[in-house]
Formats: structure tokens, sequence, C-alpha cells
């Protein structure tokens, strides 16, 4: 825990939130199909804490994912042009910890610096931590379409 | 407008609301690839409002419109089991009133009481409204899979 | 039967087949989550019937109904090009017919006229049929966007 | 070439004939929105190559990616049951190899072993080539559910 606060630059206050949110965000899920809860917290650079659980439908493909969920609300709320995102956290009742599906990698891909660390914690605690270029390597993102991403967004900023 | 609100029971400073907030939440959409901006805000049936606008990415099909977002939102904060929904509102440029898309109308399905109505303003604020079982007559709902659907949830808990 | 052939312009051999096909369908789905298998077939104006079946996903956003695999090997092959759909079939295990998704709605929207009737049979050959502007009325279509819709490629085409 | 060729375990022909028809199918490919042209192609195990290309819908989430139409009918045809899939090839417009989004990454993981080569062409015909385990580390699978996944069930038949 404290090697990986010192590499990804958080507080021991900061990672323990992500934990203690991603594995409360579990009881909000909607999830009458899979059973399968998923919960999930964003931490932004100015200290927010953002939620997000698993949203189902009975129509399999129209429901979303946790991570997606949390985003969606982020973005929406402005957080992508405040400075963008430091650790996300997801949680799931999993006996190892169970790891952000490819299209939500591909969600966070669009707004997120590929340094960022994804914290996977299962039903006892025990996490991986791997930064967003690790889960989604040579990804496909917003420069191949001409748009800028967010490092480059946020430099314009700067 | 009167009659709309006495029609869906709703207040005139709530439909008003609803319109306001729609068309603001036109400035939170993330819609580098299509332009194309959408607000929402839903209304809960405990005076919540709840915003939303679309959410693009590079590989289009993982992007998420603005009623997902909100409603995303919505169901994780608890508003689903709490009473849910009176009204939702979307907002385009458009000049002529656009309506949710059918993965859209497929999401509320899960949550949503079928006469719940969805106004469509466009950008000069004129408006159609329908209720969700007009724009997606004989849906697919959680009863097909055996789950409870949003009648049934609220009646259980009443 | 001979009425929704009159209605809808199809022969007794071409109902007979979407339906024969639509049930058939229902084996090649891949649904271990689910357990809940969709057959589908289209029939293109000059005749051929394509298949689909549903194929799930882990992940249950990234998975597709057995409506869009049928549509996205159709449209790959051209079959939006040369004239369109004359009428599409989906079956289910339901003992009342289930409809499609408002997802695949939205998909059909893009390439199909809105009279295009939809069969949804039952797994005892029971069928309801309506065409795609009664399941999805007042739909958010390519115009919306400024590209031609399905009638008007036709149309440039003739 | 040669390199890739004996890498994994393909023929000088597939590789070209790979090469080939992804690049063909862009032409296939419905993207009145992006106009970015995607095409791909499947190897199956017995040989058979199974196109794709993007179809594009006016609501963007709804739409599907090239890979993701040709794993679909790949699966509905039973060649995810009759030993699986060898190689997959994409090809864009790009002058550098443009990669599969993570939501295709995360479908093909639902069916093809890890160690699978995934071919990336620009559009003068330079590539890239990794493996599904290295597009998609850690990957999110259908054991996690209880589900076999693919090597597991092409064990059991073997
Ligand atoms: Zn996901
Ligand atoms: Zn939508
Ligand atoms: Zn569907
Ligand atoms: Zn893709």
């Amino acid at each position: 825990v404290n090697e990986a606060c010192q590499t990804f630059n958080l507080s021991a206050a900061e990672l323990s939130t992500l934990r203690e949110r991603a594995q409360a965000n579990k009881a909000r899920a909607y999830c009458p199909y899979s059973k399968f809860r998923v919960g999930a917290v964003l931490l932004t650079q100015d200290g927010t804490f953002i939620d997000g659980a698993n949203v189902e439908n009975a129509s399999y493909p129209v429901g979303t994912c946790a991570e997606r969920v949390a985003f969606g609300r982020a973005i929406v709320d402005g957080h992508g042009r405040k400075g963008g995102f430091k650790a996300v956290a997801v949680a799931t009742d999993l006996t190892a910890p169970g790891s952000p599906c490819g299209m939500c990698r591909q969600f966070m891909r669009e707004f997120c610096d590929l340094s960022m660390p994804i914290f996977m914690f299962d039903k006892n605690d025990n996490f991986s931590v791997l930064r967003l270029e690790e889960l989604l390597p040579l990804s496909f993102g917003p420069d191949k379409l001409g748009v800028p991403d967010s490092a480059q967004r946020q430099a314009e900023q700067a």
C-alpha cells in the first residue's frame, strides 16, 4: 500500500477512500441479471471522489458498467476540463481482483492520462494496480480522428 | 404548456426547470466528433433534477447519450428505489424536436413507468412530448427475463 | 398468415421461410449468461435471407443482439445499397412474442424503410407483426445529422 | 513478413490474403458520420476467411465496429465451436496502423485464444502485429462469471 501510494502519488488517505468507496458502491449496483456487483470510484485532480456502479438492462447490451457511470457523470460535471483524473478504483465480489472490461478501458482512454493508475480490489480488499497504458496498450485514441487527447487538452488549458 | 402540465401532472415551475436545465446541459456535452450537443435532465418523484449530456468516444460505439448519463447517475444514487421518475427532458440544437434514440428508450424502459412523459425541446424551446410507451411500444422489458419491472418494484416497496 | 402476407407483400413461402429460419437460428445463439436464445433473419428485396443470433459477452454491454448480427452482415455484404430489406423476423423461447430491443430498432432505422414489417415469433410459432415505424415512432434518424436515410438512398440510386 | 508468418504459424499466402481482404473490406464500410473506414477479416482454424467493416448509426453508440461485425457472423456461423480463430486483421486509411478499440478487444476475448495474433495494417500495407493478450492484458473473461473460455471450450471438444 505504501509503495503504491508513492508510485502513483496518492496519500494513504486517498487510497483508503478509493478502497472504501469502491467497495461500498457495490451496494448501489442494479444487476438483477448477472448478480455480479461492481463498484467504482474516481478521484479527480482537485480531490473530488465520484461514484459509479453497474446498471444492467433486460437487453444486456444496453446496460452500462460501473466505470462508465462514474466517468459519464464526471465528464458532464466538468472534471475532464478541470485537470482530469488522478486514479480510478473498482471493486467486485470476486476472490481475486477483477479488471475493467475493454469497453470501459476505451471510455477512460478518451479522458485520462495513459499513466493514470487503476486499482482493482477483490472482496477481501486485496488489490492489483496497473496504469491505463498497461491495461490498454497501443490504444485507439482521439488523435486518430484529429481530436486532442487528454494530455493535449490539459496542456492547452495550462 | 399549461395543457402539458395538467396532462402529465407537472407544475409550471417543474416544466420550466426541465426546459431550462435540458437546454443548459447542452453546454456540458463532450461531442468533438458529431458536434451534436444533447442536454438531458430527469425529474424524480421526490423533486430532484438530475443532469446529463452526451459523452462521445473516438470509438463511436463506446460513447454514451445524454439520457443514459443522467439515468446512470440517478440509478446509482438510488432514485430507482425511491419512487422513480416523474419526467425526462432532452434538448438539441435542431430546429425541430429531436427524440431519444432507441437505445436510450430501452435504457429508460428498465426504470420508468410506461406512462412517464418525455419532453423533447428544439433550440427555440418548441417541444414535443410523448409517453415512454408511445416512443417504445411493445417494449422488451425485465418481465421477459423474470425480473420485476419498475411498476412492480414500486408496488412491492409501497 | 394470409392476411399478413397480403398486407406486407410477402409470399406464403417467404413468410414460412422467415418463420423457420428465425426459429432455427435460435440454435446458433451464444448466450451462456442469459440462456435467452434469440434467432433472427432478414429478407432482402432481392430475395436473400440473412441469419443472425445473439452473441453475448462476459461484459454484458459488449455483447450483441441477434438482429444486429444479421443487419451487420447484410450491410457489409452490400444489401443496404442493393434495394434494402423486405422483412425481418425474430424468434425466442418465450410463450408470447418477444420484440426487438430499442437498440436494435435504432440500428434498423438506419437502413430500413419505416414501413418494413418485423415479425415476432414465440416458441409455438404464434406471431405479432408491426412495422418499424410502429415499434420506433418519432425516430431519431440519419436526416437529423444531414445524412440521407434509407428511402432517400434508394431514390438516389433509382 | 516472413518472421511474422513463422511466429504466428501462418503461411505467406494466408498473411497475404488477410492483408488484401482487410484492405478491400474498407470499401464495404457504412461510415457517413466518421468517414473513417475500417476493414476487418478473420481467419478460422479451418481456413475460412470472414469479412467485416464498420457500420455506423445516427445514434453513434448504436453503430458497430468492423471487428465485431466479422466476429458476430463467425460465431453465428459456428466457427467458435469448430476450432476457433487463427488470426485477425484490420485495415484503416491512417498512415500508421490503427488498433482495435477496447470494446472489440473485449468481444474477441470471449472467443479467441489469448495468443491469437491481430494484424493492423495502415493504408500503405505497413503493419503492426500483437497478440490478443498484449492488446488486452489482465482481461475480464468468461471464467470470472463461471463460463468456460475459448481454450476450455476447445479442450472439452477435443
Ligand atoms: Zn466495462
Ligand atoms: Zn441515445
Ligand atoms: Zn437488441
Ligand atoms: Zn471497436
